[in-house]
C-alpha cells in the first residue's frame, strides 16, 4: 500500500489551488455557497502543520515536544487573525474565545488536538483542529455571529491520556503528573512546557453546564466510510473499552520427551482461547469488538512446551451491558477450554473507559447539516477515544467523521483528503450554526 | 512441585550410608551379587559433582566454566585411581582407557557429559558419566578384564552443541569456534581452557570403525519409566528433530475502528494454526511430538490487531519419513486456515537433527541385562538428542534410560534417585560385559 509521504501529501494540499484542480466540486462549492470555508486555507494549514515533527518515520508531534509547541504557536497565531482571545488553561488546553450576541449564554465548544503519536499520521486531531479553526473563522468573518459565546479548543496530550479533555471533566489526579510520556519528561513536564500548571492541573475540572455543547470534527481511523463512499460520519457514541491481561497456565516440559497426549500446553489452550474470543464475536449481533493483540509463551523457546502464556484481551461496544455479557461469555469459555487440557485461565481487568453516547440532538443537527449540503451520510459508532468523551460529562456532545483511506491511522500512512476535510469542515460549520439557534 | 535442594539431594545421596537406608533392595544386592558397583560411592561422587557451579537457581557448569573445569578434575582423579590412563584430545573430550586382553580389537567406548545448561541440574549428563565411571571401575577391579579396551568419555559441551562428540564424528566445523557461549566465551575460549585446541579441533574426527562400539546411560528426561513405574528404558534411537520459523501476515489495524468481518488478523490464522499442529499431532498413530514454544504478535499491543506473528514450528520423530510427511500436512493445513482469514502463512527451515537409531544387538543386549538383573523394562526412543546420536555415525551405539520424576529436566528440579542409577550402572556393567563377550 503507498505510503503518503511528501509527495502525495503535498499533491493533496499545496500548493493548494493545483491540488484543487483534481476536486473542482469542492472549490465550486465553497465559492458558490460563499459559507466562508476557504478550501485553499485548510490545505495550506495542514501542511503547515504536518511539517513540525516531520519524520521519514511519520509524525512526531507528542504532548510538549518541540514540535507541539512550534504547532500550538503557529495555531495561536491564526486564531489571533481570526480576532479569537487567546488562553492557555491550567490543563495545557489552547482555547481561542469568540464573544456572542447573547452574553448569558454559555459558550458553544469545538475543537480536537494537534498531538500525534510517536511516528503517527499527519490527519488524527489535526483535521479536527484544523476545520475547528476554519469554521470558526468563518462565523468572526460572516458579519452573522453566534448568540452563544464560541470556544475553539486544542486539547492537550489528546494521544496518551486524554489529559487535557479529562482535566475539564475532572478525571485527572495529580499522580498522573508523574507518569513518563514520550521524549524523556513526565507529564507534568510535558504539562508545564506548554504552558499549563502540573501543580494546579486538578483545579482545571469545570461544573456541568459550562459549556452549552461540544462538537467534534475527527478522520473516521476506520475504514467503513472509505470503502461505503460515504462523505460525512454521524458519530452515535464513544465506545466502552475494557481490557483484561489474561494467563493460561499450564507445565513447562521438554518438548522432545513429552508425549502429547500428557501436555499440559498453555500455548495450545491460549490458541483456543482467542480463536473462540474471534468466532464468538463475530457471531454475535451488533458491532462489537474483541481483539486479542499481544501474546506471550513461556519460557518462550522452541523446544519447551510453554507452561504459561500471557495475552492481552480487550472488548469494545457503545453498551456496557454488551462488553460485560461478552466477557462472561469469553471468561466461561476460557474456563471450559482450558480444563479440557489440564490448564487454568485466569482474567484481571486492568483498563475500563466507559462508553460515551452522543445527543440525540446533536446527532439529527450534524445529519441535517449533511443533507443540506447534499453529503452523503452514516450513523456510526466511533471504535476509537476522543476527547469529546471527556467532554460528554460536561454537556452535551457530537462528533462527525470523515473518511480515512484504507482504515489506517496512527500511522504515517495515515490519510484523508483536503476535500473531505472541507466538506467536513463545512458540515461542522452548519451544525454550529444550527445548534447555536437550538440550544441555549 | 517440591523442588529438590539441598536437603532433599542430600538425603537421597549423602551421607551415603543414610541415604541407602531407604533403598535397602539396592543395598542388599550389590553387596549379595557383587559385581563390583559400588552405592555409597555413586551416591558421594554424585554429590561430589553437584557441588561444582551449585547455585540457589541451579547448576551453572556450563562447558569451559570454572565449574566444569573443576568438575572434570575430580573425574580425572577418580578415573586414575581405577587404573585408567586419561588424556584430553583435541576436542575436548576427557577419556580414560583401561588396556583389554586383546589387543588387536577396538575400544568399547562409555560415557556422557558434565556440563550443565545454564541453571541447570544434577543429573542430565553427570548421572551417565558417574555410572560409567563406575561400571569401569568395577571391571578395572574385578580381576576379569575385558577382551576389548575400554574407553570412558566425558563429552566436551554437550549442552550448547554437542561439540566434543560431533567433532569425532568430523561434524564440527572451524567456524563453530566463533560461537559465542554462555559466561562470555567464545567456543574456542570454552574448549582451550578444557585443554581442547580450538584451532586444530576439526583433526580429532575418527574414523568409522575406530570403536566397536558406544553405550551411554542417561536420565530419561521425560515422565514414561517414572510414571509407568518401570526400572531402566531401552532406548530405540534417538529422534530426528525439524525446526521451523512460522510466520503470519495479515493486516495491522485498530482494534476499536475495525470491524470484525474485514480483519486480517494474524494471530487468529496462528491461535488456528498451532490447535491444528497439536491435534493432528495426537490424532497420528506413533509416538510423534510437535511443538509451538515461541509466539510473538506485532506489534504486539493490547489495541492494535496483530498484523504479523512468528511462532516456532518444532517436529520430532524415530523416522525422518514421518517428521516429512507431518511438515507437509502441517503446511498445507496452515495454507488452509490462512486462505480463510485473508492472511499468509510462511515456513523458514532453520534447524535438522537426523534420526539416530540405536543398534539392534545393542538394544537386545541391555534388554537381556536388565532381565538377567531382574528390572523391569521398557524399549521407548529418545525425544531428546544425546552424545550417544553423534557417536552413531562412527559405531553401532546403544543407550539406556534411568526414571526422571515428573520428567522434569534442564531444571533445578530434575530429579533421580541413587538406587534408580545405581539400577542403570549395574544393567550398564552387564551390557559393557555381554557386549565384549558377543562383538568384535
Amino acid at each position: 500500500m503507498p505510503h503518503p509521504t511528501r509527495r502525495e501529501f503535498l499533491a493533496s494540499t499545496a500548493p493548494a489551488a493545483a491540488a484543487f484542480c483534481s476536486v473542482p466540486r469542492v472549490v465550486r462549492a465553497s465559492r458558490t455557497l460563499q459559507d466562508g470555508v476557504d478550501g485553499a486555507r485548510v490545505a495550506s494549514r495542514m501542511e503547515a502543520i504536518a511539517r513540525f515533527g516531520a519524520t521519514p518515520e511519520g509524525a512526531f508531534r507528542t504532548a510538549g515536544s518541540d514540535a507541539d509547541l512550534a504547532a500550538r504557536g503557529a495555531f495561536t497565531g491564526w486564531l489571533e487573525d481570526a480576532g479569537f482571545e487567546v488562553r492557555t488553561d491550567l490543563a495545557g488546553n489552547l482555547i481561542g474565545r469568540l464573544a456572542g450576541t447573547d452574553p448569558a449564554l454559555p459558550p458553544l465548544l469545538t475543537g480536537s488536538h494537534l498531538d500525534s503519536v510517536p511516528a503517527g499520521g499527519n490527519f488524527d486531531g489535526v483535521a479536527g483542529s484544523i476545520a475547528s479553526l476554519e469554521a470558526a473563522a468563518a462565523i468572526a468573518a460572516s458579519g452573522t455571529p453566534l448568540r452563544h459565546p464560541l470556544e475553539v479548543a486544542v486539547f492537550f496530550n489528546e494521544e496518551n491520556g486524554k489529559t487535557g479533555s479529562r482535566a475539564l471533566a475532572g478525571e485527572v489526579t495529580q499522580d498522573e503528573m508523574d507518569l513518563p510520556v514520550y521524549g524523556g519528561l513526565t507529564l507534568g513536564q510535558a504539562l508545564a512546557r506548554v504552558g499549563g500548571s502540573p501543580e494546579r492541573v486538578t483545579e482545571a475540572a469545570l461544573e456541568p453546564g459550562h459549556y452549552a455543547g461540544f462538537l467534534e470534527l475527527h478522520i473516521e481511523q476506520g475504514p467503513t466510510l472509505a470503502t461505503e463512499g460515504i462523505e460525512i460520519g454521524v458519530v452515535q457514541g464513544i465506545v466502552g473499552i475494557r481490557r483484561f491481561r489474561v494467563r493460561v497456565s499450564g507445565f513447562a516440559n521438554h518438548a522432545g520427551t513429552t508425549a502429547m497426549g500428557i501436555r499440559r500446553d498453555a500455548l495450545v489452550t491460549a490458541g483456543r482461547f482467542l480463536v473462540a474470543v474471534h468466532e464468538e464475536t463475530r457471531a454475535w449481533p451488533g458491532r462489537q469488538v474483541a481483539t486479542v493483540g499481544r501474546i506471550e509463551a513461556h519460557p518462550g523457546a522452541a523446544n519447551v512446551i510453554p507452561g504459561a502464556v500471557d495475552l492481552s484481551l480487550e472488548i469494545r461496544d457503545l453498551e456496557m451491558e454488551t462488553i460485560e455479557a461478552l466477557y462472561q461469555r469469553f471468561r466461561d469459555l476460557g474456563r471450559e477450554l482450558a480444563r479440557r487440557n489440564q490448564t487454568e485461565i485466569s482474567f484481571e481487568p486492568y483498563y475500563l473507559s466507559r462508553a460515551a453516547p452522543c445527543d440525540p440532538g446533536f446527532m439529527d443537527t450534524v445529519e441535517a447539516a449533511a443533507e443540506s449540503l447534499g453529503f452523503s451520510n452514516l450513523r456510526l459508532p466511533s471504535g476509537a477515544g476522543h476527547d469529546a468523551q471527556s467532554i460528554a460529562v460536561l454537556a452535551p456532545v457530537g462528533m462527525l467523521f470523515v473518511p480515512s483511506r484504507d482504515g489506517i491511522s496512527h500511522s504515517p500512512r495515515e490519510f484523508t483528503s483536503v476535500s473531505d476535510i472541507v466538506n467536513g469542515t463545512r458540515v461542522l460549520l452548519e451544525s454550529l450554526r444550527r445548534l447555536d439557534g437550538s440550544i441555549d
